[in-house]
């Protein structure tokens, strides 16, 4: 046991929202107020941003009512950033601002709710802290819909992400059905490196073999346009309906994006010179219907996968709960420098997760991918092994509160902290 | 009271897919079951054109269980087509061979759950059944997300589909927020001429007036480019992010519509001349962006508007249901030639949804458009009366099968008629 730790702690937030990162600060709130450690309770607005600019709430403040609807609220509460820290060796500006304000409130305790970035920079502030003598602890607290951090089993709003976009999938392939004329629908899921969320659509398979999607392509394997064009061509012969789920990030053998192979597309190289994902949907319609003649249509599942609250799993809400609650409890114990990750085991046969710690290096700007061996020979789809392995996360209806019959999520007072 | 007629009925449906049209075919089906006047109970496949080419099922050989999840599975359980009728004055070969399908089955029922085209076929239909001297009863279950159904109050499918978009428009207003560095977030939804879907996403403000659109513009409103420019500038200015919704149907004042105002676009005017509705977002998020300068993000939603059951209305799936047995009972009570309307009423203040019988040529080829009066004089925005209008419509939560946290729908043996 470590020595005991008094301060106030800091909790924030960083990189795309997902369904269930207001749970897991929900879990580190709790854990923090119980603690007779902690002194102070504070949330950080938009990530570290808000650490550095001194933008901080008192979450002690907060109504407890309020903040008991945070595991149903969607999206992040206290904001987020997508901020790369410099390398405090190379430009410590920040992390002297950093410094400021923590030895000011005797921050002594740090708890950044993200991905793989948000651990670079949990890692580039410990090492800070160190050099400077600031003893802090730090602990990372996984999130993403991407599900693709290193040595975790699967992460936090992953769960809920993938039973949005199989419970959409079974709509979507309901509704294009309906006539006998045949279509083809081509629909564009999250995941620029890794497939987990489009994979996820295959689960639309489990309660009617028919229902779901038809052909499934991931950013694992090299698109070939060719074959796809084939493959679609072929279902819409003996099928009429074809389903096709596909990933944003899928790329050709020249690591090229598939959504930039159209040309004079308004919305895919603007003005400005950026070059958006998304899209890819339509670049796909445009030469499937070439191709095939047939009515094709592009659907974009969007911002909608990753903050379907209404729709999360509660296996998925609770696992952010309790990482958050393991965070604090972890960090209250002596350890720092880690983040916390999920650990799968059966028991009886039934599905159990546990945590781990695992130091930030070992996350940080790493990406963790669909296994390859779960992907069909084809290519084009995936196998039992990730139905056995995504079924047990996306379990289990969450008791959201409703008003009027539609979401009431939390409300944040939001005072500032003096 | 109406002599007692005997024979069988004929259940078909038509026109885009809801979330409850099932809802309605399942009441239609258990007042059948009950009467002892119907002596068969039969499902047209693909609406009337399965009538047509004499496509039946029996659907008293369905297990009853399974027809019990009608009510809660999307899309049109018998298919549905979009074939418009010749008038039979003109050309009755298609009606010569529906009276060989009731002459030869004895039906004399037939009830067609659709909108307004459905119900033109309906009065063609039941105009030559009289000229032919065939005794047939035909009623009209109303059907379309787009509310846009003349002498009714609402349509079955409305009440879903606006709660669907009202909770989705919640969980963007979340999701777009969440960055401190602004964005302006575009949302496309459906209704060619009317407002009703687009003005639900007012609905999203109901539990907390920041969360929902800042701006709604409607095609009963002219789109004027530049007020929606400066409109969405100075918001932007002022708060940073803003949300958007729009419908696809909105066109300038020469008519034209919006979505085909950018040019060298290859997924709306394809290679067949066709020129397709959707795809605005995207051509008003290059618009937008050019102007502002701003992070623009197009969203679309699709189907997913039209078919989530998983976010319907208890309500509307009650309605649809008593729709459909309110068909059935009227028929076999001698009405025909009429669809079954909705009328609303306040008891002690309760929303009370009734019943009322409209003759197919009072909703024919006819479409009930957003009353301007309901619509801010800022013409991108509604007024509370829209809100009071709406409310009532979305309450209640379905009790949803599900299996592995995934609906389970419906599954017909689709048993053929001899």
């Amino acid at each position: 046991m470590s020595q005991k730790l008094s301060g106030a702690c800091i909790i924030a937030q960083s990189g795309g929202p997902t369904a269930v990162i207001n749970s897991s600060i929900y879990g580190a709130m709790t854990a923090a107020f119980e603690s007779d450690c902690i002194t102070g309770v504070y949330g950080a607005m938009h990530g570290i941003v808000g650490v550095i600019n001194n933008d901080l709430i008192d979450l002690c403040q907060e109504d407890p009512e309020e903040l008991a609807l945070l595991p149903y609220t969607p999206s992040a509460a206290l904001g987020s950033c997508r901020y790369k820290m410099e390398d405090p060796d190379v430009d410590d500006t920040d992390y002297k601002k950093i410094l400021g304000v923590f030895r000011h409130l005797n921050v002594r305790y740090f708890f950044y709710n993200g991905g793989n970035d948000s651990m670079d920079t949990c890692e580039k502030l410990e090492r800070y802290f160190k050099k400077a003598g600031y003893e802090c602890r730090i602990i990372g607290i996984p999130k993403t819909i991407d599900n693709d951090l290193c040595c975790s089993d699967h992460c936090p709003g992953y769960g809920s992400a993938a039973k949005y976009i199989a419970t959409a999938m079974t709509e979507i392939y309901k509704d294009t059905v309906v006539y006998d004329v045949g279509t083809i629908t081509i629909v564009e899921i999250m995941g620029r490196n890794a497939g987990w969320l489009t994979a996820a659509s295959s689960l639309a398979r489990l309660n009617d073999p028919e229902c779901g999607p038809d052909l499934i392509y991931l950013p694992e394997v090299v698109f070939d346009f060719e074959n796809f064009l084939n493959d679609v061509q072929r279902r819409y012969i003996n099928d009429k309906n074809v389903l096709i789920a596909v990933s944003e990030g899928v790329t050709d053998k020249d690591g090229k994006l598939i959504s930039q192979y159209s040309i004079n597309r308004s919305d895919c190289s603007d003005a400005f010179g950026h070059v958006q994902l998304g899209g890819l949907a339509s670049v796909l319609a445009s030469f499937v219907k070439a191709r095939t003649k047939a009515k094709v249509r592009g659907i974009e599942l969007s911002l909608l996968q990753r903050c379907a609250s209404h729709c999360a799993s509660k296996t998925d809400i609770d696992e952010a709960f309790s990482a958050g609650r393991v965070a604090v409890e972890s960090a209250i114990n002596g350890e720092s420098g880690k983040m916390v990750a999920f650990e799968r085991n059966y028991i009886n046969g039934r599905y159990v997760c546990g945590t781990v710690l695992v130091p930030f290096r070992a996350v940080a700007n790493a990406e963790k991918k669909l296994p390859l061996e779960w992907i069909a020979a084809s290519g084009n789809n995936v196998t039992r092994e990730f139905f056995d392995y995504a079924l047990p996360l996306i379990q289990g209806e969450p008791e959201r509160r409703l008003e009027n019959s539609l979401p009431r999520y939390t409300k944040l007072k939001k005072i500032p902290v003096k």
